[in-house]
């Protein structure tokens, strides 16, 4: 007998049919022996719907109130699929992330898991109970409720796991689990079946969206072995867990890709010293996430740097760095450039495996794309491109190493 | 400075518009220098809405889902009508009814309270805040749900008001006040301005539909003054609170009249003593509210006993009865009556006036109306009349007791 958690998303659960249908998958593992408790977002729809009844009430809602509103969402859907469950045969029991011991910090809407206290979770597992916990909400310690923010659920899902030390985690989702690269761009992408934490963290911030970076972190620092799968059928997924050996037999595991990058580069910078701090907390102060970082000092004394970030960013920092400027020296000068896109490599195997770069760089050379700014870690490889080279720089990259072949 | 807890059901807070009406009355009373703190239903249709769902998964979902999922109805509209104060500029803070203390007990969807901890409110309270609680819900000792059933908004709003010591509760509704009668049958009813528990709770339970009988029970329990007014004018409403000897002056305040009413009748009853205990113990598991009821013994030692109840509960009366029948004699028979309707004249100071009894009969006697079964209180007396002659019934006796005059 095992624990398993299971996570459906908004789109899993956003009909009554779609309900049932998770019922039925709640069933069928409770079936063969094993305690089991999903972790469920609201019905797709539900969540906008409510914002958007917010907004005819006032522009920007306060966030306590916000998450008020928001938080009746998965309350719902607990609710009916714990209806549905019942309506099976089998005894079901739904629990609000209050109740199921959720506590969390931080700011409203983006609430933090601060620890979780499963006790009558536990306690309906052990009474023979198939549990559904409301995903994506806690409360801080004198009762406030908190939502998590964006990829909550995934977060709930795997910290509820941790806590009950669950034996797997599985995240249902709309795809089969992790690929080489995106099959919509790359034909022949496959299936990756295990990946390291490390791997799958890298493959996150690098634009494969399957999964929010702070869930995987989360995942990796409690070490819960998690699955994502597929809600709509009834395919294996993809195993993330800790790095093997196995996994530094290949050098590359994946290709990502991001588009609408932009660049942000100041030049003619005097100040001393400071000036990367004072460049960085504006962009900061704005919310901007800035992701690849380039700095530079010219033969003059005079320093650049240069940032990426999301496309819809780029005006925000710009008005930021605008304000900053002055204080970066006499011929400080803003330069911008859109229609970027970002390709990056990911591989355990890079540590121990040599000449992963020029790979790279010599099949984009040898494909005449021609490439910007470069950013590495110990696990992966990031370059900018031009938009409209992404998708021929992923083909040619995924097929230098192999990547379409099984033993890949 | 007063403390001011007022209550706002469903079509109150129907629409944004209706809730930012809702809004702006709470800031006026805030403006006046009053702390001030609103109990809320569901926007209207919302709760239906829900239900509609949890039926489309099964016919009869289990009550702690249902609880889970109707408790989000208020939880809504407390955040939306937090938002539109915002939008005003005061401050206000939204509480669940486990957020407010609210502890109850007993069944899910008839949730009873146990009792409130208000320390969070009063804090909010003290710390300036328009404080909107949600209405209709609280939490079991160990975090469960429940909802209160019908009225229960009304019930939270007085007993928060008895929890914080609340100065007056107001309890906005669709109507002005409590009248003298209905107001669609008598053209001349007119508003009663004060009325005793006592009173408010006969005229409750014999059909002026204002208020639910417990939450007036609970009021006067706690000694919470509360007035009933209408949220879409500023007309000052009925207040209730303790009897006082300006009420006694007049033998008859109001005249309430309940439609719908049936009657049945087990007669040829022989079994010995414990029939009585028989025939309620069947109508009670069967969950039927028994209204009047008249018991006699024939001169052949035969025993009958009549109880009128809602016309809706006749098939299940029947049917309970049917089955118990056997018990209460070889000679035992039911008979049933439909289309009923009940006439009760309220008022506390029947209790040092003589020949009020006599005036309601003779009235209908002159009016050519025939009664039926009759039953009394303390403070009220009540007949059946026909379906037909409700209408003049009550138009005959208001008249009779001059109940259309300024000074009744």
């Amino acid at each position: 007998m095992a624990l398993i958690v299971q996570k459906y998303g908004g789109s899993s659960v956003g009909t009554i049919d779609r309900i049932r249908n998770v019922a039925r998958r709640l069933i069928e593992v409770k079936k063969e022996g094993n305690k089991i408790m999903a972790v469920i977002s609201a019905m797709s729809g539900v969540t906008d719907k409510l914002i958007g009844l917010a907004h005819e009430v006032m522009d920007n809602p306060p966030e306590r109130e916000l998450d008020m509103l928001l938080a009746t969402g998965e309350q719902q859907s607990i609710a009916l699929l714990c209806m549905a469950i019942t309506d099976m045969g089998y005894k079901a029991m739904s629990f609000t992330g209050q109740q199921a011991g959720v506590c969390t910090y931080g700011s409203h809407t983006r609430g933090r898991i601060h620890s979780i206290e499963p006790k009558r979770v536990l306690e309906a597992l052990d009474n023979d109970y198939i549990v559904v916990c409301a995903g994506f909400q806690g409360v801080t310690v004198d009762g406030t409720i908190h939502t998590l923010g964006r990829g909550g659920s995934d977060l709930s899902a795997i910290a509820m796991a941790a806590a009950v030390r669950a034996d797997l985690c599985q995240i249902f989702t709309d795809v089969d689990g992790v690929y080489t690269c995106d099959p919509r761009v790359v034909k022949d992408a496959r299936k990756i079946s295990v990946l390291s934490y490390e791997e799958m963290l890298e493959m996150a911030s690098s634009g494969s969206k399957v999964m929010q970076a702070r869930s995987v972190e989360f995942a990796k620092k409690f070490g819960v072995v998690f699955e994502v799968r597929n809600s709509m059928n009834n395919n294996p997924g993809t195993i993330v867990q800790e790095e093997t050996s196995a996994m530094e037999s290949l050098a590359v595991r994946g290709v990502s890709i991001e588009r609408n990058q932009a660049r942000v580069t100041v030049s003619g910078i005097t100040a001393p010293v400071a000036y990367t701090a004072i460049i960085l907390s504006a962009l900061s102060d704005a919310e901007i996430n800035v992701d690849m970082i380039v700095a530079n000092t010219a033969h003059d004394g005079q320093a650049r740097q240069s940032f990426t970030m999301n496309m819809s960013d780029l005006g925000a920092a710009q008005a930021a760095l605008k304000k900053v400027l002055p204080q970066l020296g006499e011929s400080a000068r803003l330069e911008t450039e859109a229609g970027l896109a970002k390709l990056s490599v990911v591989g355990v195997g890079m540590r121990s495996h040599t000449g992963v770069a020029a790979t790279v760089f010599q099949s984009l050379a040898d494909a005449g794309i021609a490439t910007g700014m470069i950013a590495t870690s110990e696990i992966r490889i990031s370059t900018t491109v031009e938009a409209g080279d992404i998708e021929q720089a992923a083909r040619v990259v995924h097929s230098a190493f192999h990547l379409d072949q099984v033993n890949a």
